[in-house]
């Protein structure tokens, strides 16, 4: 069984979760999951991954592995348009790992860096031949004016934008030193309110996640291959598209209205449109005058 | 450096944290941590694994694996007295693990059971020779009346009382099969309110659990190793005190205060009375005249 596969049976088997657990507002399959406490204040929540052979190498030096570790996490926060606020870390190490007390003060480091200060976490040692992995939680607040911005928003006619340039952020290092866009998301919720209707990050390569907000949002998404903003030592869109780690955000704004925050735009990265949402289903992605299956774009991982 | 000194290495630098960051209630260094939303809800975190050849063997069934990462999460939520009400779970499988699909099942199954459904997860595979490994969450309320129960807090002429009975939870299988003491500490807190003064859990040994929470609490603890309540299989006082996995609750209530409690007790376990609280430090086992260091009794892992 694929990831994917296995992913779409956990959401199924949770569908029924806010209805028998009413303080979860929001299970498994968006960017983070949103549970009330008991005043009513919401929390943003979020667990990913990075292990050692997948998400770094060997030879990855350890303030990276941890930036990355804690940074992956954040970004998905900023894709509710949250902001982090406390995280928990746990380790696999290897047997006689002698990098543990660097890793944990360099997981102590990003994540204060981040605003997500670890106020818990828990070390095990693995059996000879583990890799290192990390897990890292990451609790947030939505924005106040918005609320946490979904996957499942978007509408006929919405303009689609992103954050940022993509592509080779494999061959470039720049997987492992990457900036969540939690202050570019937050302006975004905070002027458009109610017209930012849909937003996910790009971990897994812009076709595939444009194919997961068109899925959950049940309309159609057209990227034109033109309009996408390229890192300049990336070959082509096409494989810009597929390599994933990019971490951007790519969301959903109802059609005009984004004039409004680009005329307040100051953060040092391009804000681009590239492309619309129409009704329909399926991700396209127009590319010389084909168009081509955009959602099959990306990785597993 | 061992386990032990890393974790001391961790908590003195974290020693500023609620400083810098003011809803940070609580941070590393006791059962579960503590942080304050912005309408003032205390909400209790925990993060907990098991791993391969650790925790669980090879031949382990997936449903008590599942079982074991779930429980030993919330048996920290317990220790504060606390109740759980959501999980993430994340997991490094080895490469071509075909029981991926039942394990998500049986995590869902078991943090429904425990009443902190699953909200979020990451699968990764990992590189060949990987061992399965499981990160569990969870995020719990504590006692309304009582507010969260910490290990500090026990005071010279405290009564020391143990839930259950302790001792061979590996060789019986227990520790795959405990239920955490939720019901029980909740009872306690609700009862005691500010006379219980200080608990833990023993998953790493009576000995061991016992002296972290004189230390935390700048007191001596003196067992009593003929009123430690064991399993019949336990073979001796002093091996069951090493042996960890136990999953009870070790608490310091004020003195005569457990009276009260004992009256409503309507559980099928029982709670002794195994010793006292004492101005000084460290946490001494009488047993058969003699006056053991029990603090190096357990294990790091």
């Amino acid at each position: 069984m694929r990831e994917s596969q296995l992913h779409e049976h956990i959401f199924a088997a949770a569908a029924d979760l806010s209805g028998v657990f009413p303080h979860v507002l929001l299970g498994p399959g968006d960017d983070c999951a949103v549970v009330r406490t008991p005043s009513g204040d919401q929390v943003l929540l979020k667990v990913d991954q990075v292990v050692e052979g997948r998400h770094f190498t060997a030879q990855t030096p350890v303030d990276l592995i941890a930036r990355k570790a804690i940074a992956r996490a954040v970004s998905d926060i900023a894709a509710m348009a949250g902001e982090p606020r406390w995280g928990l870390a746990s380790a696999v190490l290897p047997p006689a790992e002698a990098r543990a007390e660097d890793l944990c003060d360099r997981l102590s480091f990003w994540a204060r860096r981040f605003n997500c200060p670890l106020v818990g976490g828990d070390l095990a040692t693995g059996m000879p031949g583990s890799p290192l992995s990390l897990s890292i939680t990451v609790g947030g607040v939505p924005s106040p004016g918005r609320g946490p911005v979904t996957r499942d928003g978007a509408r006929d006619e919405d303009e689609l934008w992103v954050t940022g340039r993509i592509g080779s952020s494999l061959p470039s290092g720049r997987h492992l030193s990457f900036e969540p866009r939690i202050a570019e998301a937050r302006f975004l919720a905070d002027t458009l309110a109610g017209d930012l209707h849909a937003m996910i990050d790009i971990s897994d390569g812009l076709g595939r996640d444009a194919g997961r907000l068109a899925a959950r949002s049940r309309a159609r998404i057209v990227i034109d291959a033109d309009l996408v903003p390229l890192h300049t030592d990336a070959p082509d869109v096409l494989q810009a598209c597929r390599d994933g780690e990019d971490y951007e955000l790519l969301f959903a704004a109802a059609p005009g209205t984004m004039a409004r925050a680009m005329a307040g735009w100051r953060f040092d990265i391009p804000c681009t449109r590239i492309g619309r949402v129409e009704s329909g289903t399926g991700c396209l992605l127009r590319f010389r005058g084909q168009a081509i299956e955009a959602a099959g774009l990306g990785w597993d991982h």
